[in-house]
């Protein structure tokens, strides 16, 4: 990729600092804007650079183009020893995302476990970023989002569920969260473009042309597949109904097929209504906290220590390739491209 | 399949009726082996027939080898306003799931959202069976297993984690629930004993040989690989992690790449100490009872009027197939291999 060789690493602090400073002149409120920050350099630092600091002229765009709220009142109303709604009332995703899973884990330590739905939010970015603070708090965390139509129903002939992700983090004694942050469909969009531009054919069985036909060629792709393919998308389609369910139906977001599209939002000011869903699990009320950090220890151990078809790539658990990217990148910097680095003022 | 040929068909009520009186002849006490019967019955009702009445010949064996504790002591403890841990003492897995399942629904409509922790289980079926029970009672009910090792890691040369299910009921006003249980893996091992039975080959990254390296040589496929494939199969694993994690970990369950298989069970009676986490979900703690159910009819009216690749193959919800095949079971009885019928006395 050529666009790789112009790519410059600056230290996390640095971009961090200019991010904020973007968001806030773009209209952003300071804490809102510090969120934002703080999730894209979640990504970033992690090696997930398509949901990282690259996004900023994204938010910029939808906060001046009033597809994203940039003086929300969210409001937050606990219905029950474990429950809450938040109404993100149209404003950046991230701050209404770490607000709903703080709320969890605050409902989970007084009983055992809390839930919180949001609606009225946007596109949130990397969902790991959420769970790893009910980690770094010793909660599990689980957090997932609907979003617009992009992935098409085992064989359906539309795109139909968003990308929908779900993650996970479960806290490990003394070491980084078990991590797992997955979208429902094998790829996200942005991949058959990056295919498009560099001439590859796509996987089989991941992304469908106009009519729904499964095609390999990234030029005629308009529309995904969901994870398990040709044979077992059904399993892919029912996780993302999972998540349709729980971070739209049940929290009053707006449905995939019918959410207004990211292009959309910017041009014409209308918002999404975005849903998510977030829980957070005391272990302390499962098999005790003791207990629960020596058995995930040796599960984690075991996983580790298993044999691998290929002796150079060992087995790894969910989150060791990111963990190993973050240590790699506190030395290195995080890669930014020119785009990216005129946006953040850095050239 | 010759064996087809011999299928008789039987109304519901009389395969309850004979599978509950041969589970008390195994030494069942009354109200396990109906548990056992209802779990069954709900999977030969919707056509899962690897795991309906088909099973009864396995639960009587691990009942009389002591594989299965045939008088379980099972203590359920509140430990939180919202969670509780079950200790099913060896028992049938069923009774430990319907009661977890019933369970959190009794702490859901406290609190919002309820979980439950089961371990020292068994082989629990059909997920589906548990979920369904939480749906009628108006709650969105999820429930998982974590089993013992039958499927690789991604890239791993052994055995790791279960198949473990994921299980999601959503009610629906009227109708029957939003229905989803589906494996981690893409296929059940007993799927490559029948594509061996049969001389077929494999669908390709569903199944590895001895070394671990992806064969659809049914003959030499000696484990499972997690659902996504060869190059998704990272996604499918870290499900199956989330599952062990939940079901395993956090309840104090055997993990499991250490677990006892399920034939060593019935040689020397050793138990499996299997794990499973039950979560039930108040809608009217979120949207609200009224508005949900109108959010649900909208999301499965878009779906199933959705546009089909194959016109004959109308696009469907989840359950949707399952649901038409137990209306058509009503009618046609349920249909049972010879083997069974034997064993349950019916011929």
């Amino acid at each position: 990729m050529s666009s790789m060789t112009k790519l410059l690493y600056y230290p996390e602090a640095l971009l961090s600092q200019r991010v904020h400073a973007c968001l806030v002149e773009a209209g952003a409120e300071d804490t809102d804007a510090e969120a934002t920050t703080r999730a894209l350099l979640h990504a970033s630092r992690i090696g997930v650079d398509s949901h990282g600091v690259r996004l900023v002229g994204h938010y910029v765009r939808l906060l001046r183009s009033g597809g994203v709220n940039s003086l929300p009142v969210p409001v937050f109303t606990r219905t029950g020893p474990a429950t809450g709604q938040l109404n993100a009332d149209g404003g950046l995703a991230h701050s209404a995302a770490y607000r709903a899973m703080d709320e969890a884990v605050s409902l989970a330590r007084d009983a055992g476990i809390g839930a919180v739905g949001v609606h009225h939010s946007s596109h949130f970015g990397a969902a790991g970023a959420y769970v790893v603070e009910a980690a770094r708090q010793g909660m599990i965390g689980l957090i997932m989002s609907n979003s617009d139509a992009a992935v098409s129903l085992f064989g359906g002939a539309r795109p139909f569920h968003g990308t929908n992700p779900i993650a996970m983090a479960a806290p490990t004694s003394g070491s980084d969260p078990w991590l797992m942050d997955i979208a429902t469909s094998s790829i996200p969009f942005n991949r058959v473009k990056l295919y498009r531009s560099l001439g590859l054919s796509l996987p089989s069985g991941v992304a469908a042309s106009d009519d729904g036909r499964p095609t390999r060629d990234a030029q005629s792709a308009a529309f995904l597949q969901p994870l398990g393919g040709e044979e077992f998308g059904f399993k892919g389609a029912a996780l993302a109904g999972l998540v349709t369910i729980l971070a739209g139906v049940l929290t009053g977001a707006a449905l995939d097929p019918v959410m207004v599209g990211t292009d959309e939002e910017q041009s014409d000011r209308k918002r999404q209504n975005v849903g998510h869903f977030a829980i957070a699990i005391d272990p302390a009320r499962f098999i005790g906290q003791a207990a629960y950090d020596l058995a995930m220890g040796s599960y984690l151990d075991l996983l580790r220590n298993g044999p691998s078809v290929n002796s150079h790539n060992p087995v790894m658990a969910p989150g060791d390739r990111e963990w190993q990217e973050a240590r790699k990148r506190a030395e290195t910097g995080i890669p930014v491209d020119p785009d990216t680095q005129r946006i953040l003022g850095l050239i």
